[in-house]
């Protein structure tokens, strides 16, 4: 239905024209006798081209792109096509021309900023999503150095993300348990990851960025919303330190196996460090978000939380008094992972499911967060090149022990807040987590995993975005409607089952306004030739004798035909009713049913029918049918269609405007006659 | 999206009204500075009144139809409310009464010769559902019956059909062998002819006929001919004489099948009986489409046929000679079925889907048949009540034996041609086939199956719609190809694959309308108020410095916004590029964007966003973003909207052309006071 080409116009038809002309002459000259005008204005509609066929509109819509890249191209004569196609693919050598040191310093800072909030976020990711830690601190390497050469964002802080743990985490799990084959889960991990980044660059590639906007925002703030108590339950198991936990992500499960677990033996000294440090890090939300130059105290709180934990652990021993410590975290850079990915799966449909899913949320997350960013610094985001730059951050992760990688909500911001500049704020984060891989990992073996709960549960409010939702429910019912179902499934049912309520909601609605869309009665508002539904504008007022009817569906087609059909026959049916209750005079009773088809675009063959039926069935009333400014296509079937000739000659009009004067003269002489 | 109630007004929402009025006092008085004009036309979506929320849109709906019958009911005080109930379910106690002793003698002409086209096309669809002949006779017994006092057309004469036989027997074989248990096959049929009427009479008690409505025209257009085609393929298993044959329904199978079976020895007696009882039957047919007045001819020469064949096999012992005989036909009429529905069936699921899918296909042949005969004869169908009495007959007839029942084309054809009045030729056809059923079946022993197999060849022809689908070509390719599909689906893949195309193609055209929507720049029409796409009326000018787009789509939602939105600045980019490439004085240069909504029925949250950043990425080039002629719904979301403030009150016109008025004269001012 794309007609790109707006200046696409008739040269290509002017041949078409002379046919028709001759063809519509009787038209015109029937119109001038039935109604004595100067000009009357149908003859805009005798002279309009044939519309495009189907092939001139492909033809057409190819054309363009290649003549508009062509003059692109001249354009840039002197630039080496090679050269400015890379720059395309990678505007890291646009942008990294003028880049100038006191641009770098900021990025600096805001680096170092990002590494200290990424470093604890990541360890508790990969918790999440059921690896070791070291993936989460892996993820945090590679994608963003990618990211960085390929991705237009400039603020997008990329790494592991909680919503896509905990979807990675709960879908796999169906697949193969964690526990059981920690090795079998984590080869799973990358073949989801490597299939989520070929859709992702697959999308770019072929510009199927429309299919992310299939989660509606509103489906979207349910769903992270009901993403982050799914979250902030299952760190729970972390904060209570329980051995035993569900796998399900439901809300009931979760709850009945934490009640079940609290009459187990239980260690209260996890509880106690996780809700500490959980406040230590809420209070420092707290002053950055006082004073906004504080900005960096809640950005590295988790960090110093980290530090101090894990000190204080070390320095009692506190592991031998049951508190539960992350233990080994094996050190050095990624590990390639090709051999790892597992193409020959019996479950590959059901991996590729997966992939396709965290594929879209992934990028959901990551656009909905770059776009509104690049919205406050003035620039536009290219979705598509976007799509590119991740689904290759994470193709290359698959290959090196990452698991899917996006932009962060939490992160994006900090990095925002901190100044950041160009994305060179990835690449030093980047290289701060690699040096912390060579160097750190021993120190964080005594890290107690409350800490790591207390950090994911600290990030979660950011998800929940209740103002958000106040504003749908107050703009739209429907979409509330949407976010609820999103909400709801995810935190009682299962991700999927969310995710699909909401897709499906959205979609039916759409459907809904096309299988019944809205007849509108219309009246004339006074002294002007504006018609207007006569709810929207209750002073608007009917002609008498005179019934008109406006479609409002784009098209006219076997899905609402014959319920369009009988929704005009009631119509008339009560009008007619009503003028025989009030025994109107003879002259004012229904004798005319104007279609206004300004809003429909097209028809198919039942819609055809239908309009044939309609016109019969008036007929066979003593009604006329007039259709009044049908489209270009609508007119042009309508001209090719088994339409009576009469019906298509004389009661075809431009405007509703000009078929009610020509209804009241011809009635007004035909009165005047009797 | 049904707002059902074209006389429900703004009484309830005066009170908002006055609200609003206070509100926009300001937009007014605005608009009277800007432009000193009289009665600036926008005070009119100043006065609108708030439309109705979903709840205030339920409640009317529900108060309409119910005040709708009870006003109804009142008119009819005198007569009993139950019996006029009765009268509504049960047409035959209304058109009854009036019943004459001459319609009588037509309706028994028409009701025996339907008796004797049907006798033998019963036996030959039993056949081909993979059931014993008497249950086809069965079928034309109990169905007709039930529908002759609940159904509202005159002329459908019910019974099996070929498609609906084929489509049982290539769908229920998948879950079990009619050649290995021919009884639990049986008692599927059963089960499915049950599950068929249940959802053909909830479909019209829940008043779901829409849902027939989802096979369009072209879709069935092309499943016939397809179904023929492989119809008349399986009967080459008869006229052949074959014992081996395959069960699967598409060309590659039955035509290899076929020529694997033509290497065994083969009885060539069968074809020739069968083949030139074919040449008699069509000859029959010529003959009578030449005279009109013969029509009789063709009705009964298969009966005929089936006589001479029979009584050939019978005086020349040919069975004895290879000829394949039909053999026992159980005599008496049906037996209950009750005991054999299988509601614990493992595949229970598969059989209400098997029965999902014959209902709907039944209905459609139906309803597509009655509605014809019904225009033709100048009365009108109502789809719900023709849904009820199908399902109820076919509930019944899964109660004594019969399997699925529709309204069959050539003998609803040959019912019209003898002159029926009512339904009454159906209970007459019903009393034959019962006479037939004690009397005749020991006839039937020897009649030849390759009889049955040349009747069901001749019924074919009239299945596939050349013409039809000629027109189909001509008028709609997308429609055309819908047709292709279910064509080429049904032939050489199965019915259910041939259904799913089609109508899966249907509706991705539908939701491609609405996510990829036309948006068109407007032009003025020389001399008046209109303004048409530039496309359909080239002679349509463009005014300096205005760029005027439409929306073509019901609804700014999530599936489409952003698409709009970048199309929008795509086409600003381009003007601008080219007002650079023409060098144009500054006060030419593109300075307002009038976004015609006149079509857009509705916002979600995600249109209102991006009409927001649309609204700031024109803003920031020093472009104005004007909204005209919004609908009701979408005005009233543009108010509670965040959107800026001097937008909404600004920004927001009655028609396009109030809005140009009003740029044109501000500029030309601003232009006389440089």
């Amino acid at each position: 239905m794309e007609i790109s080409s707006l200046s696409h116009t008739s040269k290509a038809h002017k041949d078409n024209n002379k046919k028709m002309g001759i063809e519509m002459q009787n038209h015109q000259s029937h119109q001038a006798e039935g109604a004595p005008e100067e000009e009357p204005m149908s003859r805009w509609l005798i002279d309009t081209p044939e519309p495009p066929t189907i092939c001139q509109e492909l033809i057409g819509y190819v054309r363009t792109k290649v003549l508009s890249k062509k003059r692109n191209k001249t354009k840039k004569k002197p630039s080496n096509p090679v050269y400015s196609c890379l720059k395309s693919v990678f505007p890291i050598l646009t942008w990294g021309r003028q880049y100038k040191l006191n641009m770098f310093k900021k990025d600096l800072m805001a680096g170092l900023t990002l590494a200290s909030l990424c470093i604890p976020q990541s360890i508790g990711y990969a918790n999440l999503a059921g690896l070791d830690p070291e993936y989460g601190l892996y993820t945090s390497v590679v994608p963003p150095l990618i990211y960085s050469t390929m991705g237009s964002s400039r603020e997008l802080a990329i790494g592991p993300v909680a919503v896509v743990s905990l979807l990675l985490s709960s879908l796999i799990r169906e697949l193969q348990d964690p526990i059981t084959d920690p090795i079998a889960y984590r080869n799973i991990v990358f073949t989801v990851t490597f299939f989520a980044g070929m859709f992702q660059a697959i999308f770019g590639l072929f510009r199927l960025g429309f299919l992310v906007d299939f989660l509606s925002h509103a489906a979207l703030v349910g769903f992270m919303a009901g993403a982050a108590i799914v979250i902030g339950l299952q760190q729970l198991k972390g904060l209570f330190g329980l051995s035993h936990f569900t796998n399900k992500t439901d809300v009931v499960s979760v709850l009945s196996s934490v009640f079940n677990s609290l009459h187990h033996p239980w260690q209260p000294l996890n509880f106690v460090i996780g809700s500490s440090f959980l406040i230590f890090i809420l209070l420092a939300r707290f002053i950055g978000k006082r004073n906004k130059k504080l900005f960096w105290i809640p950005a590295i709180a988790p960090l110093i939380a980290v530090i101090l934990a894990t000190l204080i652990v070390y320095l009692t021993n506190a592991e031998t008094r049951g508190v539960k410590i992350v233990k080994n975290i094996k050190p050095g850079l990624n590990r390639p992972s090709v051999n790892e990915l597992q193409f020959n799966s019996p479950h590959l449909g059901q991996i590729a499911k997966i992939g396709l899913i965290s594929a879209i949320i992934a990028l959901t997350e990551a656009i909905a967060v770059g776009r509104s960013f690049a919205t406050i610094k003035g620039y536009r985001l290219d979705g598509n090149k976007e799509m590119m730059a991740m689904g290759f951050s994470n193709i290359a992760g698959s290959l090196t022990s990452c698991y899917v990688a996006t932009g962060s909500f939490s992160r994006t911001a900090v990095n925002f807040s901190a100044g950041c500049e160009t994305v060179v704020s990835n690449i030093v984060m980047a290289i701060t987590v690699m040096i912390s891989l060579e160097v750190l990992t021993r120190f964080l073996y005594f890290t107690p995993t409350a800490i790591l709960a207390s950090i994911i549960l600290s990030a979660l409010p950011g998800l929940i975005d209740i103002s958000g939702a106040l504003h749908i429910w107050k703009l739209d019912k429907l979409d509330f409607l949407v976010l609820l179902s999103a909400f709801f499934g995810v935190l009682f049912v299962s991700v999927e089952i969310g995710l699909l309520l909401a897709v499906g909601i959205s979609f039916a609605r759409i459907m809904l306004s096309s299988i019944r869309p809205n007849i509108e009665a219309l009246g004339r508002l006074s002294r002007t030739d504006i018609f207007g539904d006569i709810n929207q504008y209750p002073m608007a007022s009917k002609t008498q004798g005179l019934l008109t009817l406006r479609i409002s569906s784009p098209l006219l087609c076997f899905a609402n035909a014959n319920f369009i059909r009988d929704r005009i026959l009631n119509t008339v049916g009560e009008v007619k009713e009503e003028d025989d209750e009030q025994e109107v005079k003879v002259e004012t009773v229904l004798q005319v049913v104007i279609l206004d088809m300004s809003c429909v675009m097209g028809v198919d063959t039942s819609g055809i029918v239908a309009l044939e039926e309609l016109h019969q069935e008036l007929a066979s009333n003593n009604i006329r049918l007039v259709i009044a400014s049908p489209r270009w296509r609508v007119l042009h079937k309508l001209k090719r269609s088994t339409l009576e000739e009469k019906m298509k000659k004389e009661n075809i009009f431009m405007t509703v405007g000009e078929a009610v004067e020509v209804y009241v003269r011809a009635s007004s002489t035909s009165h005047d006659l009797c």
